[in-house]
């Protein structure tokens, strides 16, 4: 058995980490990226923390163009693997995608990206390229498993449980995120600020009523109490898995929300106003042109550059609420991940951790033919129980906490 | 008679305007820059708003490197003018010296931008590259007026006043700096970005006991009540006139403080953190190389661009404790200018006003022969009467406001 796994950001030196110690059942490793370095940076680190399971089997670094079908192709067919695993950035989701039909070996991603992977692509049209290889893919008999990162993934298999286990008829699904780790910086992105700036000062989509309500960033916001980390403002924005779940949980409403601190708000704030968000061309006095987002990029911190002093908790989870043996209930199903844990097992932090983790265990449920249908699939639609119980070995547990009906009132401030 | 004026920007803009409106005196004008379209910009606003008093007198654009001696010494023989008024950016000021010296014309300038001017040069050093044509310009019998903006400028000539009038013995002069004005944008700075951040984020010198201090920006405050525009919070700044004034005005303390809302100063904060206020050279992912602070300027508004829907009073002046006949006495001397007020009489707002009407005030007094010496000078060692005579014919006028004894107290923050 092999795979063959495209990117080395964060998240791909997570999945690396985490493809190695089960190289026993996933077999041979190949690590491509545009820039060879950053594969080897990965391989380095497997090696210096022990973390190859089965060492007889191969680890091996490729440079490849991954927007370039005839280069992926090309790499596939001499690789030969199983799986291509795509933790690239999305907008690569594509051209990765008709290069495994057109190799015929199946594909796997941790998320859409929304406002980023195609022009002005909202959370109502996300999924929309990627859903248009179902056809196709069944015929060839390969299997796409798309979003299987944490939030999109392994949140909507928590959904997919509390359907199948918990519940009768659902009323809401909030996806709540936070990071209430502290990296030790003035201010800095927990992954690529190009895509993280964007997400960020979009609209945000909710699915409510039956119909896309769209209303402007930060001005929906409610203050939940999380497990672990306490009280937290966190406010409505687009995410990929509100339009997948929108496509395969029935709920009345279904909205995501992401925690941000005042201070992390106001510096957002003031770059925005400034104009240093701005992905559109500058032309400064000296006749260069730079669009600004890309200078702020230059500026913060390397992501990855966090991980070794990063402390504190993320927390992540799903909220249903509806009704069970006609008695109205409402649930938490969340994971709690340790920035310092994360660390120690694979050097780097909690939120590519998070993101890294779900990508093998999905794997892995492919591998031992849970997950293994022919056709392109959202974890929405796959049994969530051997995926959930594989999840806690690989470095996630999760919890299921009840919560009192009459939960904090979403409070609108623009 | 005639004078050569260099620059054509904000200050500028407001020099030739009110050289325009004196020209029965000053006679021909022409305006030079580096573009010839700014000069002719500002041409036209000077026939719009009729302000040539003497029509029969010539007004012209030439194009000049203010930083090349022998181009400008060129521009100097052509014109052949009586008077070199120095409206440019700071770090020319020593190359249109030099070509005055070289041409034996007489030279006039309105700052010394301290932390800019030359490599890491602060205000213990200010002036010394100018102060260093004493001898030649005495020799050569022509004069040369430093510093003759509004700060440094007119609070030298008040505390000049003040020792002439007001004091037998000064403890303390406190400059006293701040626009209450509101120019409606979220955030933009009333002159060149690159001057005023970098001026800002600088520490702060002042003189005390004999000897200069040094403390972080912003670390030193007081709370002062402005006339006409209230309680404002200032800052101890580094600023041109503190050298000036300790070499010629007696005094214990001397310091600059500037006016800072917090809702600036949040801003300011913000892009210092990040890094934006940077002059150093950044890498982008393409390779692309710039610096940070040129990227912020191309971002922010032009601050000429500001003056139309500009409201509100700016106030500066010159604070100053001491004793007069046996009794403590505390004065503060100071201009209220209004924005819209300058708007109308000169198509700008009241921050280039207030550092253009005193050029031309002081240079009227060359043209009269009162500050007319052979040699350099800087405010503070020239006769106040005439030149606070003067200054409100041309727009600004001036109070003396009797304070009580025992002001508010300087806060240390840091």
């Amino acid at each position: 058995m092999s795979i063959l796994q495209i990117g080395a950001g964060g998240v791909g030196w997570v999945v690396a980490h985490k493809a190695a110690q089960n190289n026993d059942i996933l077999g041979d490793i190949v690590l491509a990226s545009r820039t060879l370095e950053k594969c080897e940076k990965i391989i380095e680190s497997i090696k210096g923390k022990n973390n190859l399971k089965d060492p007889t089997k191969k680890l091996e670094a490729r440079t490849v163009k991954a927007d370039d079908v005839a280069s992926l192709v090309a790499l596939i067919k001499e690789v030969q693997p199983d799986l291509v695993i795509n933790a690239g950035p999305p907008w690569v989701n594509v051209p990765i995608m008709e290069a495994c039909y057109q190799a015929k070996v199946s594909y796997l991603d941790t998320s859409v990206a929304v406002d980023l992977c195609s022009e002005g692509q909202q959370v109502p049209e996300a999924y929309d390229p990627q859903w248009a290889f179902r056809e196709k893919f069944k015929q060839a008999g390969i299997t796409a498993i798309l979003g299987a990162g944490f939030d999109p993934g392994v949140v909507s298999v928590f959904a997919a449980y509390a359907v199948k286990h918990l519940f009768d008829e659902i009323d809401s699904i909030d996806v709540m995120d936070i990071n209430a780790g502290d990296h030790g910086k003035k201010f800095a992105t927990n992954f690529d600020p190009e895509t993280n700036m964007l997400e960020i000062q979009g609209d945000s989509f909710y699915w409510e009523e039956g119909q896309w309500q769209r209303v402007p960033c930060h001005s929906r916001m409610l203050e939940f109490d999380f497990p672990q980390c306490g009280q937290h403002k966190v406010y409505s924005m687009s995410h990929d898995e509100v339009r997948s779940m929108k496509e395969f949980i029935p709920a009345k409403r279904i909205e995501f929300w992401m925690g941000f601190g005042d201070r992390y708000l106001n510096y957002f704030n003031c770059m925005r106003d400034i104009g240093l968000l701005s992905p559109n061309p500058l032309t400064l006095q000296d006749g260069t042109v730079v669009q600004p987002l890309q200078v702020l990029k230059a500026m913060l911190p390397d992501p990855t550059s966090l991980a070794p002093g990063y402390k504190g908790l993320t927390c992540i989870g799903t909220w249903v609420q509806g009704w069970k043996d006609g008695k109205q209930r409402s649930v938490f199903i969340y994971n709690n991940a340790d920035h310092e844990v994360a660390y120690h097992d694979v050097e780097h932090q909690a939120i590519a951790y998070t993101t890294g983790v779900p990508a093998i265990t999905a794997a892995l449920q492919y591998f031992q033919g849970h997950w293994a249908q022919a056709g392109v699939f959202n974890l929405e639609q796959l049994d969530p129980d051997l995926f959930l119980e594989t999840m806690p070995k690989l470095g996630l547990d999760w919890h299921v906490q009840e919560l009192d009906i009459g939960q904090p009132e979403i409070k609108i401030l623009k």
